[in-house]
């Protein structure tokens, strides 16, 4: 548990915000948590609860909501930025408009952004202007909001380019049942984190066309070597997608019933349309953006995803699931070793 | 699906033996399965059936059963060997006693022997004079018998020191359900095939003790990184730990509620016994025997395996399972990439 107590800032009260906000609350913080919605507000101070994101969970005194973002980040320093990325840059331009001292940015979203196709630090760094961004932290790891508030152990991986700031940060979250770990590599971090979410939409597709999981263990298996190798032309470390943020977090994502990523694979793999499904979630699916962006960074570095590419297709034009999961069944090479060798040899050339 | 049908056998009519004897006979070949069990006999050739391990499957008529070994092995060029790791060597002393003529050994099983060390390619060398030995295959990966016999898509990797001979036994198992790839690194498929047993007893003990999907997927993570440290250091190619025989077949078996080596650990967790636990599965839990070989081969061969020594503590010398499962997930270093480039540094070694 880090000694000195801080003032600090969440901005959005979904599930995840709301989770680390508890964490940091455990930890002695006095956090504000900000909200748009009043009646939201209302409960978390009232009757310290959130009951449309973390039901039946006893939020500490130490929380307090606020729909003023003036109010939330007044005498801040650290900003912990918990908003789908379709709405970094709004609520970054909402900021700027009268925030003047320094801050550091921690992220915990999971995306890119299609057609720039840049990754989250990388939107902030465009909207935010040098003397405000002291430093921006991401925050990533295989951590379902709602076993971190009940307090059940998780891992999570901290990286960003001042590792100095990344340290800060891993021991304002660290106690006994969140341990907060550093990896130099923001860009393998942040990458692995947004391309999960493809795989478990995929993985929800051959789920809810009643495959089993041996057949889930294929696509994650296929989809993490896709991951890295996107990743590693990218510039990220390979070896982040053998660790927390990688490997672990894609587990996480594709085989638990938390997911919502999975769940609206899920529908879509039982036939039900895209645009059903994201009514039907009433919450951001990172996925089905990041479908997108990564078919673009695909064709960008001449990098086969097959099981990004089936999914698109299912997403955007479609293409029948199940047609498109048994082609990509049937697509692996009859050595599977020629197509991990692609991926080494892009280890050999980073180090 | 091969062209020419062949006479072939199954030793050993568990799940695993008989879902396997099922895709050999829907590609049309004849399959003799050998069991012990007379009743189990005459239920498979009278009924189709195998209730014990497959309910509810309805098996082809092209698979005959048969107690007799010497009946089973009449002009057949190549046997599937399922049966545990500990009545390998039984199995094979049996067989020898009458066999004259050379066969390819297709062995299907996940272990290690203890206080040898050996795999289980090594254990059938030493069993069988060179005559007898053809060829050895083996077969691995992310494949429960249920859902094979169900016809579910599934994804193996075979590999022997001939591959000649890897591709012959992926051309009798290949068809559309069932996709077989080779993969020339026997060492790594049979390490990764044995080891994720003893990440799914931990799995199964974290789940059991009640912690969540987060901390499971930071064990698991952490699983892959041990068998990938301990494989490359006898001589595996660390990629095949991030293909079908490594995470995939992890990844299904730390998961998924059909793996015996998972609900023995979740038993364990909940509190009971190893004796109680062995004597309510009534089957082989490999995991439990590989826990005391790994712990074993790890102090061989210098080898950091934290999952696998708090396992062995756990079954072998009373440990509590809460407490060696709440020290473990401190362990792990402040920066994960620390440990993780001992890995790439070992890769980097070998290639």
């Amino acid at each position: 548990m880090a000694n000195k107590k801080e003032k600090l800032a969440v901005i959005g009260a979904g599930s995840w915000g709301t989770a680390l906000a508890l964490v940091l609350a455990d930890n002695g913080h006095e956090v504000t948590l900000w909200t748009r919605n009043d009646l939201q507000k209302k409960e978390i101070n009232r009757k310290h609860e959130n009951s449309k994101y973390l039901p039946g969970i006893s939020l500490p005194e130490n929380i307090v909501a606020s729909t003023s973002l003036e109010e939330a980040l007044e005498e801040v320093g650290t900003v912990i930025v918990a908003v789908p990325t379709k709405a970094i840059r709004e609520q970054m331009r909402a900021i700027l408009k009268f925030q003047q001292k320094p801050l550091i940015f921690v992220h915990v979203s999971k995306g890119i952004e299609p057609d720039t196709l840049l990754r989250i630090s990388e939107m902030l760094e465009e909207e935010v202007p040098n003397k405000i961004l002291k430093d921006i932290v991401v925050l990533s790891g295989p951590s379902h909001a709602e076993e971190v508030s009940l307090r059940h152990p998780t891992t999570v991986t901290v990286s960003s380019k001042n590792m100095e700031a990344a340290e800060y940060v891993r021991d304002l979250f660290m106690n006994q049942n969140f341990r907060v770990y550093t990896n130099p590599d923001i860009v393998g971090v942040e990458i692995g984190g947004a391309l999960k979410n493809i795989i478990a939409l995929a993985a929800g597709v051959s789920d809810g066309l009643g495959f089993g999981d041996n057949a889930k263990a294929a696509l994650i298996t296929r989809g993490l070597a896709e991951i890295s190798r996107l990743g590693t032309k990218i510039g990220a470390n390979p070896l982040t997608f053998s660790g927390l943020a990688g490997v672990g977090d894609l587990i996480v994502t594709c085989t638990s019933v938390h997911s919502r990523n999975w769940r609206a694979g899920n529908m879509l793999g039982q036939g039900q349309n895209l645009e059903d499904v994201l009514q039907n979630m009433g919450m951001a699916v990172e996925g089905v953006r990041t479908t997108k962006a990564a078919y673009q960074l695909a064709q960008k570095y001449h990098c086969q995803m097959p099981i990004t590419e089936m999914l698109y297709h299912v997403l955007f034009n479609n293409v029948d699931a199940k047609e498109a999961v048994e082609r990509l069944m049937a697509r692996l090479k009859k050595n599977e070793m020629e197509d991990l060798v692609d991926i080494l040899s892009a280890q050999m050339e980073q180090h």
